[in-house]
């Protein structure tokens, strides 16, 4: 494959886990050096001619962050769940738009604040099941939970912890902001953690919600928002297996949308892992966008670049391999 | 004075106390209420057609951030001072973003996390100045600085604390992302608590170091960077005054670059305080810029429209009243 056209767009997403390993306790040594990894794996995209934006995920961060919060509440506020994700929005957009310019030249990565509105009938808000931050005794949790409103469960017997929904991200709100910078030849950092969320009401006004965007699905409607067509969805493993554990174990190199949406009704992909990242890339096709690439970090430039048996492509059947516009 | 030039570009810098008062603990509510009220102060000049970055400072929330850092140190990693600075450009980033949105319109801000290069050799690195984060008794501060390479101080007869260089700022690493979205008509967050303070390898790589940048000086070193014709250094007084706490005390409210500088050289300044709006006004127009206006949040638009006793203008006495290109 020749290098992409200039102005096609890809949106990449790395998991907070790529930052802190989950043998890592989250020192900035770690995450600096995790981040220039990263950027190895990013500059390759960008050099051979994509307008890129980076989503990351932030858990490990946000829950370190949140402990650390959590530990001096009676004496410093600790601040709301949506604002420690903004602050790692700060922190993760930073040390990547860094790793970034070392590859790229300073200047050429920068990082928006995302927000990201959801709708608040979001049935998600029903069911919270996303655990977040410290474990604590059933008695601080009963506290936390008349204190502050959370809602609080037994979690993997280890203590009671938040929980708090993960609603279907809506819209981007800085959408406008991240397409003028990929235009201009940024690689932008957008939405991380899945971004801040919000509920827009109708003035107009943005209130600020506790709740964890998927950064995958966030990562597919920044994609659909600013009009790209590629989206790569990074994990820990370098293609899609199918019949994982089993001894009909394989991995799945081509995949159409058809084939994902059947394999994901089957119950091939658990909810949290790869679930998400099959749910995000079928919605990103059915918006409009091209080519779905789910790959390891180390495997991303022969992905993109169509090598046979690199990374898992899903695409529909009538595109032509390799193409990117 | 009439709506200034459709393209015309002013910075305006806002203080850290702008949104966490010096009688308040930084809560969020208390940070949201601050920040809706200062939007309604920008927004006025947003609305008289002004292109408008904003540079917040970062000083109680950053330092409580620090303190929660500390409180768990031994079971969490403490991030670093520049990560820490990045973090709070998150944090209120996102606050300022949502309460400009909700007067201007979803979308029309965008916060720009932004590095500013700083040259190892300043000489304030030989003598930090800055105090930062808890106090310390004298045998952890000794630790700390075995441990961390701090340099620590005793402040105030309170204790011990880490001080830190405030080098002036070099360079802003994101002017071309932070331009692109001003011409584009955002309303742009940067630079927040005088920037991400890194050094600038020859091979143009970036190392964060711990210090703190003024923020007004980083203002002014944004407004030359982007080319804008005014610089608004926000402050809790209405306008400068001259013999403060003297019984000559008074309004200054039309200052030439050459009075403010004898008045400054005269000591009428303090460091801590006016002193630094000063130097920052000086800088902006000894490179370029129009003009510099120093007054409160309440006064701003009044200042801005050029209301003869609202705020303190500082211009060259060739440039006539109001011109704003």
């Amino acid at each position: 494959m020749t290098a992409a056209p200039t102005m096609a767009t890809a949106v990449v997403a790395v998991g907070g886990n790529a930052l802190t390993a989950a043998d890592q306790d989250g020192t900035w040594a770690e995450i600096e050096a995790n981040a220039a990894e990263m950027a190895g794996s990013l500059s390759a995209l960008v050099r051979s001619g994509w307008q890129v934006a980076v989503v990351h995920g932030n858990g490990p961060q946000v829950g370190n962050l949140a402990l650390q919060q959590d530990a001096l509440a009676h004496s410093v506020p600790a601040q709301p769940l949506h604002q420690l994700c903004a602050m790692t929005q700060g922190q993760l957009g930073s040390v990547l738009v860094r790793a970034v310019d070392r590859e790229c030249g300073p200047g050429t990565a920068a990082c928006v604040v995302t927000h990201v509105g959801v709708d608040p009938q979001d049935p998600a808000f029903e069911h919270p099941t996303k655990p977040i931050g410290p474990f604590f005794s059933r008695e601080r949790a009963d506290e936390l939970a008349r204190e502050r409103g959370w809602q609080v469960v037994e979690d993997s017997g280890r203590g009671y912890r938040r929980v708090v929904a993960s609603p279907r991200p809506a819209r981007i709100i800085e959408m406008g902001a991240v397409r003028t910078l990929l235009q201009a030849g940024h690689v932008v950092l957008a939405a991380g953690g899945g971004g801040v969320a919000v509920s827009v009401g109708p003035d107009g006004a943005m209130t600020g919600i506790d709740a964890v965007i998927d950064k995958d699905l966030a990562a597919a409607a920044l994609a659909t928002a600013v009009g790209a067509s590629e989206l790569y969805l990074l994990t820990g493993v370098d293609c899609v297996l199918l019949d994982f554990g089993t001894p009909d174990q394989r991995p799945a190199h081509r995949l159409t949308p058809e084939e994902a949406e059947r394999h994901l009704a089957e119950g091939q992909f658990p909810p949290g892992s790869m679930g998400p990242k099959i749910t995000a890339a079928l919605r990103f096709l059915n918006d409009g966008g091209h080519r779905v690439i789910i790959t390891s970090a180390r495997m991303l430039a022969e992905a993109a670049a169509g090598r046979p048996g690199a990374g898992t492509c899903i695409e529909p059947a009538h595109v032509s391999v390799g193409s990117a516009s």
